[in-house]
């Protein structure tokens, strides 16, 4: 009897508290309520433990006398009470922290370096060289820093800004260059075109990543680089420049990417340059574009949602058409990858939701979302279960799935498509209305990596800058360039290192490899290509298969022959913002090494050493990529791509899958804030709707 | 053995219903522990009040044994368990509700008049007349709805929605008018200039407001108007029709006020017409204010912060000279009432605090904020103390405020201002270098407004429409037409009225008043001009005053001289968010009264009646407007302008009066979304400071 009235306690409490908390949000209300009611709860459930508790305590009969709903009563006080008395108390430390948070300032002068306020000029060019920061004088800290090796970080994307938050402070003087002042978690644009969330909840300002460096930020873009030796000890003229386009206008600042009104140049002298400025659309030349969004930036979502909204509101109008209202409620996206699927997702949720519920049921009515995929499939990255989930999804949802299918062109009004008849291979063409076309296909590369590649011996690579395991330009001196990202892709061609990697494993000099002599040319070529690893997994087979003359050993021809095979298998890293972190995060962790190292006053100088002396090999493992999976949101659903045996690894659902991403994704946040911020934003969405207000 | 079992039973259960939400809301935090305390806090902390409270519970020594440190430990204890309990209750709920708000719809054909998708032409101009809308056969509601009393409102700010809130639903069909399709709470867009509180928390889409009236929005803007008598019965053709440019191009969505493409046009009928559009920036003809930024919409509030984001960025670059730097902070805002003032102080915050974090000091110590006003004092319209406290306040923050100075012409990188000395009267001329120049000074009126006193009669006054006490536009016919907020004007022209007046009160018809009738008479001009009333206290005085000949009665000529001072001395209300948003629901009030009365088959129509049957009059009560104080936000501190005798009435203070500035404005939110959006962002402010992302 006593254990049971106790059980209660528990359930009891959780129902009860249902009602309450709304009450709460107003600011208007006062905690005191809430201290009455923990006091009116308070001593009797003490009184009722305390018969159960305190031995001699002679008050059996008031505890049989209590009733159900009295008890009842009582828990629900209690959970109230401490619902309403938990927020009070959050909000008031809120507050009290708050109260702290404002001042004023009297600065009086700040100690400036004069080489900070008028830069001389230098370099091939004759542009200003800055030497020197007006930060860099400010206090002890700026000074100290300002005497580090200059880490010049180009872009402020993913990979740039793992890295900086990896990266260990107060080892090098980091100095970032981005057209634009934040950074902004790219996954959920698709969210931010309808208002799912805010873009304000997307990004963080480059300037608070960089301050725990106290690092340099240049709002800018480069355009051209120097690459020369190492530099000279005296910090006056240096042979490494990178060529930066400031933006010093009040139109140029769209996205990255997108060029702005010329500004004026300078050289910001680096000791490593780490490019990582992303990629830009890739067009594949289709006509008439200009007509369509892309999702890149912010600025894009931005103008999605505006034009979503226009959209909207003049369907609405009485002047409108019922044909021009199939137009604008048409909402054409050309690409099936993620971006594209997420997109279309969320512009039918918001259909179903906001729209369904504010304006004319005609305009729901009349409203249809087409998603033109060139493949078989959508979401043909994804494994074949999530990309059918995706499609049944879609088709459930009357979503429009046009696959195999490529855009001829885009106009003003509508997209024309060609689709091929499998069986006959006859080319139809197809065109479908659209008051909004959304281009979300590949990537190309951004006009600085094209000019590096330029500039650069051994770029053969169209869509990136070449780089080695250890994530090195190649071309460039080595350990002085780096790049990750979209911006960069790992060499494959084993067939490069072929003398190398046999001169090293042939230890009897015959020019020929043995099976032991080969099993050390595989771990050799596992250390330096880790993505080759796992093409050198059943050695034994291999050596027969390649052993064409079956003397039992691998002479240079077999040994070309067996790389050249191997090389087309292996295929480079996706360009997704997993791989840009990773990279970011492990180069890092490189640098603090190489930074630990060179304090302890080892010699980092690859050019005293007789032959090339490779830093990074020496002291650190190349960069090895682990897939965590990938995930997708498909209309109040998702599906998560894994890399576990199937049917683990496709795991896809419902509602509670949707959660299942969104915490991921909160997880994922680079600061509390926009943890915090997004947050906010799913539970406004879900008390409140989207916000239908044309900004 | 048992207790303590039983002890732990009801904390356990919260474990349970711990774990799940405190895992989403943090998704890092584990809830385990903070569970665990609870668990081993219940059982001790009830002994303990228990061996204080229960009778008879012999344990004295448990007592004196627990020190102090062991039960403060324990209240943290509760007070954690507590306050983690209580979020977690509230984010469960909210994820539970949350779970309930998706949905997938799958709509057939939605009912649709025909002369909805084709309205028929008519009206003076042959404009397609919009007799019947989209939605409005959709359902039962809507279809009632379509059969009531023709409401259009033309304006979406305070007026409108103050009087859409109030309005009760049912009762008429509502139509709103407006550019932007969203409210805007304009007491807070300084705020939004530096990011203190984002946009979004200030916006409320109209056709929230308007769902509850099942009434129509229209995207566009009022540009004329037929004003012709009562409509007939049938619902064919009206005389009184509505002339709207609709805005259905994707450009033309500028702030209210502004000019976008011209559109199609329309005639919308109306039984009852709504003037609440508002007013625009007076320029007073000052050369350059292209140069000029205002704050009047949300899209002006998002260019400011742009703006001085760009110029924060750019005068970090190390390409901007010291000069350059220097004129891109400084910050120039002409106009000292409270937009000014605000604005000067929210930047001033922003610098102080954000600035100084994350931006090179050297920018701070070349920021200075400008404030130019034309009177001798800023605040003016405001309480002496309180202006003297905002003075000190920014003087003490090395604000530099300019009084008595006029701005002759402002260019694209200076103001150029005079001043006139005191003394000699000698006008000098002085420039301010400027890198962001704000106007805030006066209001003038919208395109439309200027159309309609074009259109009517007597309509003598410049900046607004001309309005009798009923809040009735002259000159329309009575009671079809109603003007309130920043585009109307009260008449205060009790001449006009003189002779209406004597004939009611002369009682013995010998043209002349006794001190009797006098008394009548001034509560008629009370009842009629409500704003009039306080100047007819001291009646006896004034009849002896105006009473020349000394007869004991006063003739016309002698209260027609009463009549002209007084109405000299009566003061027009001013151009507040509160006068409109207090009209509004005064007329919302009305409106529902005349539709009860009309709906109990009373005669509305005033043209059966013999003479002038005045509707307004007979059922309602004249406006009548109570000034509720007004406030503003002086940095870090607040000033209250309250109805109450000094020194009570001048409220100013430090933290706490922003506070109670905050919660102010809090309170007074349409909606509780913007409530709960704007209280996040001041918490998100305080833990975070402002996001100094350029978006």
């Amino acid at each position: 009897m006593l254990p049971s009235n106790c059980a209660l306690a528990g359930p009891r409490t959780l129902v009860s508290t249902l009602s309450r908390p709304a009450r709460f949000a107003l600011p208007t209300r006062s905690p005191l309520p809430a201290a009455r009611l923990l006091v009116r709860c308070r001593s009797p459930s003490t009184i009722r433990l305390a018969s159960t508790e305190v031995p001699g305590a002679s008050t059996p009969k008031s505890n049989t006398k209590r009733s159900f709903p009295v008890r009842a009563f009582r828990f629900t006080v209690f959970t109230a009470g401490s619902v309403v008395f938990g927020l009070t108390t959050v909000l008031g430390v809120i507050l009290a922290h708050d109260a702290l948070t404002y001042r004023e300032s009297h600065l009086d002068g700040v100690p400036t370096s004069p080489l900070a306020l008028h830069p001389l000029p230098g370099g091939p060019k004759g542009l200003p060289v800055v030497s020197h920061w007006v930060e860099g004088e400010e206090d002890e800290r700026a000074k100290r820093i300002s005497q580090k090796e200059r880490l010049v970080v180009v872009g402020g994307g993913w990979g740039a800004v793992s890295l900086l938050s990896t990266l260990d402070p107060e080892k090098y003087q980091v100095t970032v260059v981005a057209p634009s002042n934040f950074y902004l978690f790219t996954p959920l644009l698709p969210s931010a075109t309808v208002g799912t969330v805010e873009p304000r909840s997307l990004v963080e300002p480059l300037r608070k990543v960089i301050a725990r460096h106290h690092g340099h930020y240049v709002q800018g873009r480069a355009v051209d680089a120097v690459m020369g030796e190492a530099m000279p000890a005296d910090r006056g003229g240096s042979d490494r420049l990178l060529e930066v386009e400031v933006i010093n206008d009040h139109t140029a600042l769209e996205g990255p990417g997108e060029q702005g009104a010329g500004g004026k140049r300078v050289y910001i002298p680096y000791d490593r340059l780490v490019v990582a400025v992303g990629s830009v659309t890739n067009t594949h030349g289709v006509p008439g574009l200009e007509h369509c969004f892309h999702l890149k930036t912010v600025q894009d979502a931005r103008r999605i949602r505006s034009h979503i909204m226009d959209n909207l509101e003049i369907a609405s109008l009485p002047t409108t058409t019922q044909e021009e209202r199939d137009r604008l409620l048409s909402f054409v996206i050309s690409g099936g990858g993620p971006t594209g699927v997420e997109t279309a997702a969320e512009i039918y949720d918001m259909l179903n939701e906001d729209v369904l519920d504010y304006f004319p049921k005609l305009l729901r009515a009349s409203a249809k979302v087409h998603l033109i995929q060139s493949r078989e499939h959508i979401l043909n990255t994804y494994s074949e279960a999530i990309s059918q989930f995706a499609e049944k999804k879609f088709a459930r949802d009357e979503v429009d799935i046009i696959t195999s299918a490529r855009v001829k062109r885009v106009e003003k009004d509508k997209v024309v498509y060609t689709k091929k008849d499998p069986e006959t291979g006859k080319v139809t063409e197809y065109e479908v209305p659209s008051g909004f076309t959304l281009w979300s296909t590949g990537i190309a590369m951004s006009p600085f990596t094209k000019r590096l590649t330029e500039l650069l011996p051994n770029q053969s690579h169209l869509k990136a800058l070449q780089i080695d395991s250890h994530l090195r330009v190649k071309g460039a001196p080595l350990g002085s360039v780096y790049a990750l990202g979209d911006a960069s892709t790992i060499d494959t061609r084993l067939i490069d290192y072929l003398y190398e990697f046999v001169d090293k494993c042939d230890t009897d000099h015959d020019g020929k490899l043995t099976m032991p002599e080969f099993q050390a040319l595989a771990n050799e070529v596992g250390r330096k290509f880790p993505i080759a690893s796992k093409h050198f997994q059943k050695l034994q087979d291999m050596f027969e298969k390649y052993d064409v003359d079956h003397d039992g050993k691998l002479n240079l021809n077999e040994i070309a022959s067996m790389f050249l095979e191997t090389q087309n298998k292996m295929t480079a890293l996706p360009a997704t913002a997993q791989v840009a972190s990773q990279q970011g995060a492990y180069l890092a962790r490189k640098l603090n090494k190489l930074a630990r190292k060179r304090d302890a006053g080892e010699d980092m100088n690859p050019h005293d050493a007789e032959d090339v002396f490779d830093v990074d090999e020496t002291y650190y493992k190349p960069f090895k990529y682990t897939n965590l999976g990938s995930l997708a949101y498909v209309g109040n659903a998702a599906a998560f791509d894994l890399p576990l045996p199937e049917p683990l690894g496709s795991l896809a659902g419902g509602l509670l899958a949707m959660y299942a991403w969104r915490s991921f994704y909160l997880s994922e946040q680079v600061s509390t804030r926009t943890r915090l911020l997004l947050l906010m934003d799913y539970v406004r969405r879900g008390l409140y709707g989207r916000d239908l207000s044309r900004l």
